[in-house]
């Protein structure tokens, strides 16, 4: 299938990156429902490390088994599908090919505290199950944040030197920040551009909120007028933060919540340039046809329908 | 000897991995006298470790000697022997290819504190020694818990690497956690599915009691009416947080207790479709004649007899 | 383009470097408008990390895009352009070989603590992305000095082997250190000392003040009469103090200030012999026209127009 | 020189080591006036690092020279000879092949603290000075015992892969044990158990007291009547803590005392078992023909005379 | 120049290095006025790091410049010039095989905390440069001391496989010790000795007071009658420490003094049977002249003119 030209706009903007990982992103933009567009859906599963078992797939039982997930986002027509190790190896051979994975390398778990996590998977595990990339968390304002990018730096490098795509979720907190500072706009944009600095090839990061929590960003947010008062205008600012829109920035959809508010919340994604959702439990826990009607509901709304 | 398709089966849960790694499951599966039917029987031998030689070997001082537990596995017809370095040296080459063993990599020790283990054995040792797998105990929940996931992180990638088998004792404790909650369902489930996060083979946890440490879970166990109330069940339960079903998993028998309790939890895991029992404290501290009685009797009820 | 006298009398300076770096060091002092001069003027943009997107770029929001700060540095004549990876990264392949490019491989960021610098790039990204050299952060005096020493002194080793120049930021701070001491001349001369003990081939510090922090170094100024009642003569003791000037040195612009003072600023290091600046934000915090006309007046300063 | 019987029966304990080990074990076994019967004395010269030089070697002046203990240790006819990095390699040509030597590749110091060792050799530094094993201490109990429990599985695991053998001195302290617990049996006896656990080939611990330090163990010494009354009864008792007796366990003298009372120490040691002494402020304290004196008093009574 | 028979029995002590190793220790004790005496004059320039430029340089302008240092070193005829990494960068080349040069690889400065150092140079920087050796400060009795030790153990082993060789400053301090301590006899006498024993070649340590510090050694020192009341008496004492005098052991200056003192020290130094000085900011402090003409008088006294 020929890259579209909005996809090989999008592979422009990684002129460093060499053919291997541009193969890579272009297989991610290119599968699915959404292929050529420019727009991705994500599927991620790492409530279990997160959450436990029981909370994340007890409401819909079916969801313990990982290649339900695998089936999920292939027959949902997903970007790709992105979990931890042990996830992944459950149908990597079996779905060998069927959709572009992302193998999650570390992970947190709420028996432990929450401002690090384990380093849980390796380069080497993507290459040998034949993902398109890894993904890793960074807790921009903790005490773990420096560590946290040192790690990713050497994973980084040596994820883009075996032509993988780097997928960096980017999560601020931290004695520094408040509760409303976590989501708040400055300090999300500023969490999505760090990703950016370091060299994301894909950023994921809440939708924020209008709240700003730095003083000397409040300064700076009035004196320039930037406008947050809109998700879509939220939106907007986070891209250009992102090197002017240069990279690819993706949001999760949060704690459960009706359709329509995910809906809503999609469209405002959209509207402010956007480029995807990724949505876990909104999907997993809730039966496969719920899902999939969920989901294509939300890729109808990337396709502008 | 032809595998039986039951063990194809399980094997083919283990897609991901390479053929060395199947080898080495198939020959735990196809051992002793359970051979073929997918339960298994595990001596560990660890105790020394743990508790000192006198504790673990003084009540039958033929166990002293490493090589009376290779012949005592052999002679029972189990599926596999484990023990740190110094143990299986000590009979490494006599008992060569007479039964699969399992190199216990990481070692607590009842003189230092109990909370993290140090790393005594490497995947080459495992190597050198001829073994099918390594064994590896994390604490989900303690102040180390990141520090072994990333411990297991590496030796399991270089196990793999090398066709090796990976084992991995889940045994939650920590800050976190009441004494209570350390065998409770939800954290147990937790701990087993972090163990298959983390890429184990062969999954090792307590048998779980019917309390439910976590507040956030006790809502999903209730609303989710999971049933916990018998041992059949929550090991079900169990094994179903472990992929549905999708990776083996063992339980341990803890503290020594009489034979008919023993036999009664044994039929209680089977029930719920327990993979099998590692069972070391209750064989090694009686006379040989009567671990071998009993190990017959737990088979026994593996065999459904 | 041949070599001036005056570059290959700098260039004599690095005597124990091999031929590449020392064609690296030439590609910098033989670029822009000071071309052959020994002067140099850079452009730094690590904003971005210290102090968030908004507050760097949203006073010019065509900043935002990494590519204007290569345009903007092609443009005005400079030296070398200096920044993170992935501004880096956004741009190299475009404008390869239209600049000099320096790598800074270690960040700070104002959301975390501000006494030490994640890594954040790797020589091998360097190499990658065709730069002439790698920059890094040391903050003597503070608690992680030590160990952001023996980080550049490996880093540095490894640039220096494959032919790359290295460029050290020196910012004093710490426990044992007043808010004045960080810019006092006694501890800025000592700050830049061992910036050139480690190894550097260009150092960059702030222009010092005439405080004097230590008593012991007081004892030594007053008792030498070091002359430091003016900029010109601090700067020339910084040279001094940098191996009797065979160590080029730049200084920074420090906070957003009037062009005046700038301009003032930058006469007084040229007439202390200092070899240029480092000036980012009071470019690209402003129309890109009006940051063309300062850089022009800077370079003209140094050209002794 | 054929291999007796006796040290075929040891080497064929240490069946998983590669022929090199069993070569080196063999060197230790076969030199001295104990060549052969499986019985050891072994001269260690640590004491400079632990308490200096002066209260070392003070007392004999002419030992402040590292060839007077390789002399003493050829002259005595003893089995090996061990010391750290530099004492070796002051006599490693000069006495090259005429004795086996040990590198003690970690070692204490009382001007510091005394509940960890620096590792002040190598693997390669053993090898480069033709020793036949290397020494290394662990301090079982203490915070640090884990990580020296890792440092020694690496130095371990590379020793053995190049033909070494290993020695480990097992000495207990730390914040749970007293000081009488120190050098309990119990305590002993499990210190003992973990350097082999650990893969020593010869294991050093104290002549063990009576006293029992922890309660769990009273329990098992007392009701399984271990006799712990005599020295040779607790010397038996470490040995059967070692494999059955399938690990060489050497005992060292301790504090310096009447030779009376060392050759009865001696005696209960080869009563009950032990496999010989590890013996240095005794000797090389005293004038050379007092400590060849004494030196042959305790072979006699190895050898039975 | 053929090898003096002095020199040739010093080279004997060395007999476990590598033909490498003692072609630079030869090339140290055969260079210069002192050639083939055995005796060495070594200029260190560490000031710098130590406390800041203008402290150590401002007295004596002219030494701002690294290559009035080796100009000054080759002039007057010493055996050695050692200088942090970036201070023999400027002039390695120039004065390439002119004078043996020692690169000191970790240092200390007084910005930051006093009781460790940073590595701040490589084997690789010292084998690139041309140098004959490193060298190494250790803090015997600081709570770093182990790590230090550990860092040198790795760099000595490095080193001594290229055929290098390896000096150590043994400088002790910390909680257990006193200030007066740090200089004491018995204090002194035990950091050469640990200098040694970690395999040093050339140990560096400062003139011993009469002052004894530890009760322990105290008893000793009394009850051997160990003579310590003159600086000759000390000297001896410390050769004596070094593997009775099969070690070099150089001696630094301190603080500046008279003229007259310094050379009744160097006297006693002499007379004590110490293998030389390493003398520094006595040296470049003063004119070039008046440098030259006490360099010349000090190694007179060595010459025993």
């Amino acid at each position: 299938m020929e890259l579209t030209a909005k996809v090989q706009q999008i592979l422009s903007f990684y002129e460093s990156d060499n053919p291997g990982t541009k193969t890579n992103l272009a297989r991610i933009l290119m599968s699915g429902k959404l292929a050529g567009t420019g727009k991705m859906v994500i599927l991620p599963v790492d409530q279990g490390f997160e959450h436990g078992p029981a909370r994340s797939f007890a409401p819909n039982p079916a969801a313990y088994d990982p290649t339900y997930h695998y089936k999920m986002a292939i027959d949902a027509g997903l970007n790709a599908y992105a979990a931890p190790l042990g996830m992944l190896e459950n149908g990597a051979a079996t779905f060998a090919g069927a959709i572009p994975t992302i193998l999650k390398v570390n992970s947190c778990n709420s028996l432990a505290g929450s401002r690090d996590q384990a380093v849980t998977g390796s380069v080497r595990d993507a290459l040998r199950l034949g993902c398109s990339a890894i993904g890793f968390t960074i807790y921009p304002g903790s005490d773990q944040a420096f560590d946290m990018m040192e790690e990713i730096r050497e994973m980084s490098l040596e994820a883009k030197s075996y032509g993988l795509a780097v997928v960096m979720w980017s999560y601020p907190r931290g004695p520094k920040l408040s509760k409303d500072g976590e989501t708040a706009i400055d300090v999300t944009a500023y969490a999505a551009h760090m990703a950016a600095l370091l060299g994301a090839h894909i950023i994921k990061v809440k939708p924020p909120t209008s709240f700003i929590e730095q003083d000397e960003a409040k300064k700076v947010y009035e004196g320039c007028k930037i406008p947050v008062a809109t998700l879509a205008q939220r939106i907007a600012h986070i891209k250009e933060c992102c090197f002017a829109g240069r990279r690819l920035v993706v949001f999760s959809g949060g704690a459960a919540k009706s359709d329509a508010d995910i809906l809503t919340e999609i469209r405002g994604i959209k509207d402010g340039g956007g480029d995807g959702a990724i949505i876990g439990r909104n999907t997993f826990q809730r039966p496969r046809e719920e899902a999939l009607k969920l989901l294509s509901d939300i890729i109808s709304v990337y396709q502008g329908k």
